[in-house]
């Protein structure tokens, strides 16, 4: 059997990091032991920490992943912004950028845009293109993950079934993973800050509302990709006197139609507020605006109750919460809570922890950046790249 | 490595079923599947297809799983009838009981029937109890799968915390397991008649409601073992007028206080029939009754919504309807893939199948099978004992 894959997983889990562990953990022998690690040395995956090579101080004879491998490329590209980063094997954010872009302004005009921006970053950072080891990218609609296509996104005109992996491939030949962006973000929290848990939800509350789901330790797309849905569960129906609100979906009454950023929009407006994002919004309950806050109160009320349906049909460790709408606005937070609380039975949270994300801006490229080392680093790709 | 796990693995699901097939996908020596093929027959996991033992009429020199390594006592116990059978690691059922028993007599009386049944069946097939080589069971609450036990039932008097397992293991020198009812009804379908998808949810309507969910091909517990708990979500609140149906976990507004069997019953019983049951109201419905039918067909409707929210959250490939007031009750599914579809938005449904339970009432029987037989065979475990 091949074990280049099994030793490298071992070094970066930290299992087993000396030749002797390495030994002992797997019992291969000697000279196997020594065959692999010289393929990992050579394929530069791998360094040792005499070497003088990121190997955070670590004393001789022991192995550690090779920052030096290449460099990766993330990118975390929400409805009206997007955050690029180029980062490393093991996870250190190199540089780190934010861009204004209407995802709505299409793949044309928004990969020629990303593209330009990364290659600014290589630029920035002395890279040559070629030693791009890899790019993941999260996108705010549902995504095929097999293919990296996005499906019938009930935003996103224009995205549907466009070829993404094929545009970033044109300009870098490695190895590009597209996903959620909500995913993304569930990965970096639960990877980055929360790996004592097996069972988390990510909600993100900002121009829409996203959840990602990690399950057993392992992010779950479902069959489609579109798993983690939350935003457009139906929570209102029309009654007799009054219809329910409108949801850019096409549908009505869904969470995202009485909760997100852009219907918080759509209500401050009708009270003659001049707000047109999330963020406006955020500033103007910060200025203690009664009308503003309200509104966040009664979104974390109607989000509490989406996330009871939620916490009782995946019965999460921890309920981690993220978003424009989130940030520092503890009139939602504490709406959502008592009224997640308050639908859900007690078995499904007397252990529930309900936490604000640690990562905040940066779950969506940490997740994005454990992604793609995961696909780099999987034992059964290197096995067939190094036997 | 010891590898007698894998050689096991690879005999179990087919892969590999002779020397020459075992030595070219593991990469071991001759002699080293020599060895392990003796300490598998020795231990009597396998046998050869030549030895007359259960072979499913393979050639000589091909090895299988052994019928005659041990039996395997499984129990499916429902809140209002049990069924117990004798089963075998290749998924036989060789006997097969089912007793009418409520589930509220408390956990000393059903265990005795439980021991008692299942030493009924171990006599009738002429097996000493030293030859049991596991049991698994289904229970109607929430189980915390590590230890077995229920924790804090919506229903279930006098069973949180009761140490089932040590209780049968009194009886019976071998692996005991513990799961939800649903959750094993899911992993019997999705084991049985639908291996081509990874992604299932299992929905059963009988005197309560519950669900079971299959994410990567998984069952999927939850933190602490309640998830799928589709009953509960609360698809109600309580109007200016009208209070929100009381549930028997002591809130309101519960789906199954208006799509279960037991809200069924309340609400036909205040219309003046005398139904006791799900089998009642399914029978009654049968019969033409124009206030049962309506009854089903609203409790179709109501699930139907409740299924529109897991089928969001999860993106299953399939959707399996299993349980008492389904069987046989056409305006019942019907209503809930009217609701279901209405509800959901056409990426969530587009590919997605709804069917009827395969199994029917053998689903939990058969799941317990395989969650046993996944235990006793798990490749760790057999490497710990034969090694």
């Amino acid at each position: 059997m091949a074990t280049h894959g099994i030793v490298l997983d071992l070094i970066r889990t930290r299992r087993a990091t000396t030749r002797s562990e390495i030994m002992r953990v797997t019992g291969l022998s000697r000279s196997t032991v020594a065959q692999r690690l010289e393929r990992l040395l050579e394929s530069r995956l791998i360094c040792e920490a005499d070497s003088g090579d990121s190997t955070g101080g670590r004393p001789a004879g022991h192995f550690c992943l090779n920052n030096a491998y290449g460099a990766l490329l993330v990118v975390d590209a929400g409805a009206t912004s997007m955050r690029l980063a180029l980062t490393t094997l093991t996870l250190e954010i190199r540089l780190e950028r934010e861009i204004a872009h209407a995802i709505e302004k299409g793949p044309d005009e928004t990969l020629a845009l990303i593209k330009q921006a990364l290659a600014a970053l290589l630029l920035e950072a002395g890279i040559e293109g070629g030693d791009v080891a890899g790019i993941a990218m999260g996108l705010p609609g549902p995504v095929e993950f097999e293919t990296g296509r996005v499906v019938r996104p009930p935003i996103m005109t224009g995205w549907d079934d466009y070829p993404i992996v094929e545009t970033l491939r044109q300009a870098y030949d490695c190895p590009v993973i597209i996903d959620n962006d909500v995913n993304l973000m569930a990965l970096g929290e639960y990877r980055t800050a929360r790996a004592q848990v097996q069972d988390l939800l990510y909600i993100k509350m900002g121009t829409g509302i996203g959840a990602g789901i990690i399950m057993e330790g392992r992010l779950q797309r479902g069959a489609r990709g579109s798993a983690g849905d939350i935003g457009h569960l139906m929570i209102e129906t029309d009654t007799p006197t009054q219809p329910a609100a409108p949801c850019r979906c096409g549908k009505r009454g869904c969470l995202e139609a009485y909760a997100s950023g852009w219907s918080l929009v759509r209500t401050l407006r009708e009270q003659g507020h001049m707000v047109d994002s999330a963020q406006a919004i955020v500033q103007l309950s910060k200025s203690g605006d009664a009308q503003a806050i309200e509104a966040l109160r009664q979104s974390g009320k109607r989000l509490g109750l989406a996330a009871s349906y939620a916490v009782s049909l995946l019965n999460p460790a921890v309920v981690v919460l993220g978003g424009t709408l989130i940030e520092g606005q503890d009139e939602c937070v504490a709406a959502f809570r008592e009224t997640l609380y308050q639908r859900s039975l007690p078995l499904a949270t007397r252990d529930l922890k309900v936490e604000i994300s640690h990562l905040g801006r940066r779950a969506g490229i940490m997740g994005a950046t454990h992604l793609i080392i995961d696909h780099l680093l999987d034992p059964e790709r290197i096995d067939r790249q190094l036997s």
